[in-house]
């Protein structure tokens, strides 16, 4: 189970080649929500997401012989684009297997970092199969998007920097998918603050997260139907056990209220974010008592929002 | 005529209450436009637009009896929002004269900002009328939105902090409506790099600017059809005088470059602007030969997006 330590050496890893983002505030926001909102903005982090800060660290923690071997994962999202121009800082290689649709602009952007592109078919089966292919192939270590310990370590430092900007809080919300982001600020959050709180803003449509906490163990069987693309994924094992450790708790969120927050967003701080960003302050906007007078943190975890379906997206918070 | 010395002192006046907003760079655009840009990030700036610090030197300008009696504009925009705020941190009287039919939300935040608002028929001489009756009743002083002498000094205080936080810069590329920042801004740039070009970014459906100073002369006869609805004005007399006395030169823009703009400063810098914004970056994308290699400063003038038209402006890119 990783540490407050691993947080601490992440940070000194990626501080060279990472963005020291800013903390956004908003008087008008402020009011709205009834207490201080403090937005660390990492949809201003390299390649658009906080994913940036797990890549790297996995990539600066690999020995020389690692390192000219390289990196491999399955991931078409924002995940694929992060380990790439991670790789890139380090100039070795990186490869990212991608399903045969996948939005040809994503793909894009992940080789213009300079990855190489393997396709495969769309299932799971066959991109975990093709992962191992290259990985045997060319020695390449692969880099889970959210379970690998160096990338939950590197999400971690993303809070570190909040609290550092912002001071002592008494909480911090952050959206789940996954649950790299939440376990990483779970673990720093309880080392520099230890009675605050790490709230998970989860939408409805795939609220795994919330019911493993209420059960004690891990939910996996789900199909989920959200607008927030980055949340659909499966809370991994360690990141279950890291957010128990810590007494994580959810907060399940609707997609209307979502899209309501992300208006909000985009208005008052001018800030081009994605659903799966917004979430978090959805959850501050709908309970306002527990967070009346409080000092919040919210990670805006990227703005990677495709304008070809907003139409239909903003129509959801109507 | 204004002189650096104006904008020296609007800068000190203004400095307690605006924001020094930070300058914003894109290795990815500065790729495809082929040169350096720092972009001044005047949507950051209170009330939302660079508009504050023309509103807010107007206001610090007044001494103690005329403050007292209050500002009065006729703007339902980005002019009457930042005089009320300003008024507001001088705990003055602003009022503003709105035509029928202005938009609510527009109304609502002027409102906000603590200004009394005064209805009027849709037309020019209907609000010069008000304005001149609401004047005469309660000794308010009229701020015009751009040929006011202390707001354009305030607007030239964008172009004072960029060049601080850049450094020296080949030219400086700004929007142009009334002509109140593209003012301030060529007296601001001739006083600290006398040897750099003002270029006015002006929507093809409204460049009586770019016709001005190629005629030598102030054209007024036109019919503005542009969706860069801040830019719709008509150039004033001082700040034409203060063009032509700097050599600035216009580049004339289509509506549908300026969208694709908008979408570029959104993708790539994460940053909600409006057209009336993104049409100084469509001049230098436009003419490639031209800043090849300079260092070239760009104001992000507002941020003001309406989301209910939104699908038929990104439309306009397609």
């Amino acid at each position: 189970m990783i540490t407050s330590t691993d947080v601490l050496a992440a940070a000194a890893r990626i501080a060279p080649h990472a963005h020291a983002t800013p903390v956004l505030r908003s008087r008008t926001l402020d009011t709205l929500a009834g207490c201080e909102l403090h937005f660390k903005a990492e949809h201003l982090q390299r390649a658009g997401a906080f994913k940036f800060r797990g890549a790297c660290n996995a990539v600066w923690s690999l020995d020389e012989d690692a390192a000219a071997r390289g990196v491999v994962t399955h991931s078409s999202g924002n995940h694929g684009a992060a380990l790439a121009l991670a790789a890139r800082t380090r100039r070795m290689p990186c490869h990212v297997v991608v399903p045969e649709g996948a939005v040809a602009a994503k793909l894009a952007s992940i080789a213009a970092y300079g990855a190489t592109l393997h396709r495969c078919a769309p299932t799971i089966s066959a991109r975990e199969a093709m992962c191992e292919q290259v990985r045997i192939a060319t020695g390449a270590q692969l880099v889970h998007p959210y379970t690998d310990p160096r990338v939950i370590a590197g999400q971690g430092t993303a809070a570190l920097e909040l609290l550092c900007t912002a001071g002592p809080l008494d909480a911090i919300v952050v959206p789940v998918g996954g649950g790299g982001l939440a376990a990483g600020t779970a673990v720093a959050l309880a080392s520099r603050n230890p009675d605050a709180t790490v709230w998970l803003a989860e939408p409805a449509g795939a609220a795994e997260t919330a019911e493993s906490l209420r059960r004690g163990e891990r939910v996996t069987e789900f199909t989920p139907d959200t607008a927030c693309d980055g949340l659909r994924g499966t809370l991994g094992a360690p990141n279950f056990d890291l957010l128990q450790h810590h007494h994580a708790d959810a907060l399940v969120v609707d997609d209307a209220d979502t899209v309501r927050a992300m208006r909000l967003v985009w208005r008052h701080l001018k800030q081009l974010v994605e659903p799966s960003s917004a979430i978090a302050l959805a959850a501050v906007l709908a309970e306002p008592g527990r967070f009346a007078g409080q000092r919040i943190g919210i990670v805006l975890t990227g703005g990677n929002v495709d304008l070809e379906t907003l139409p239909a997206l903003l129509a959801l918070g109507d």
